[in-house]
């Protein structure tokens, strides 16, 4: 089985490395990130770059792929050649997914028409555009399409997606050497826990605000 | 404000990139990751490389250190280039902390001595031998030495760390941003939880698991 990770300019690096620390693990499994150009790629804050050891056509058939997202997903939407890839390895994926905003680039080819899909809260409603149906939830599967949630929901993707390839207990195995038992210290990871304020700033500030923006 | 956090071979991405998505969206603050030679450095799956922009000697004192574990951790308690430029940055720094087995690294730099610290919970035990005090907790704060357990504990420990150095506020907003919520499918991220049987195999096979072994 062969997964890739999908990189480009100012993508968010807890969106890919979520599902690359659990998915990653997976049997039987290689793990590739790849770019439409090799080499170093930069995240959202520029402070960090994630290698792409292969090009976008050296993986032309992976069995899973996963798109992140982060502030670099406006671009990739008009970018021909990521979406191209996207349609033709998703002919003959086994399971195709998304972190984050990412769902608005597998949207953009066209590859969520008519299903359940999920995206970071702020992006959620975007998707309707593209003919997908909007689903507030951490983890939405829809047939082959699954999608998760903003950035750090990527982790929960990743285990759900353990659990079926290679069965409960692989799944929790992971979890278990990951010590993913989380404990954050606020109770503030979605628009309907965190202070109003705070929702309501970030949703004026966003780019995904007004009416026609992505 | 400079964070730095330490990258060297066979690192568990996750370890460092947790820290990094929050301590990295602080305000005034420079992220900057390092390592003993600049350039792509490789994770432990070896599918994966994040970018060190820096050497450890361009960087001499920064205000937070981040130090991630991973299999690579047992050469770095040998390594005298890391430890001896821990030890400096301590001099200085404001926090210095860990994720996982990163904490043995600070103890064999003789950071933690009489510390109450935490790792990854199949490595805990092993802090007793550089006179720290195990404490099997999630993120533990002794002064300005904090440890968090494994890998995904990263996450939490910068959430913890940004509330105590930007405000509840500004932590809780990149909790909300990064939509961590998490809702994993298992409930097996500690040794408490998971199957035994999962637990005894790793105790068994672990790098940890006989006397003497790091």
């Amino acid at each position: 089985m062969q997964i890739a990770i999908v990189l480009f300019d100012r993508f968010t690096a807890l969106d890919a490395v979520g599902p690359y620390e659990t998915l990653g693990r997976l049997p039987d499994a290689t793990t590739v990130f790849v770019a439409e150009r090799s080499g170093p790629v930069r995240t959202d804050t520029g402070s960090l770059a994630l290698t792409a050891d292969r090009t976008l056509a050296e993986v032309p058939a992976p069995d899973l792929v996963v798109v992140p997202g982060g502030p670099g997903q406006t671009a990739q939407m008009d970018n021909p050649v990521l979406l191209d890839w996207l349609r033709a390895a998703d002919l003959t994926s086994t399971w195709t997914t998304s972190v984050c905003t990412g769902s608005l680039i597998l949207a953009a080819a066209g590859l969520l028409r008519g299903r359940r899909a999920t995206s970071h809260w702020l992006a959620l409603d975007h998707l309707r555009r593209f003919g997908a149906e909007p689903a507030e939830e951490r983890v939405v599967t829809d047939g082959k399409y699954v999608t998760a949630a903003g950035v750090s929901a990527g982790i929960d993707m990743g285990l759900t997606l353990l659990g079926r390839i290679a069965g409960d207990e692989h799944a929790q195995a992971v979890q278990l050497l990951t010590e993913y038992d989380p404990q954050p210290p606020y109770d503030a990871g979605s628009p309907h826990k965190a202070p109003a304020h705070l929702v309501e700033r970030f949703r004026a500030g966003s780019r995904f605000s007004s009416t026609g923006s992505r």
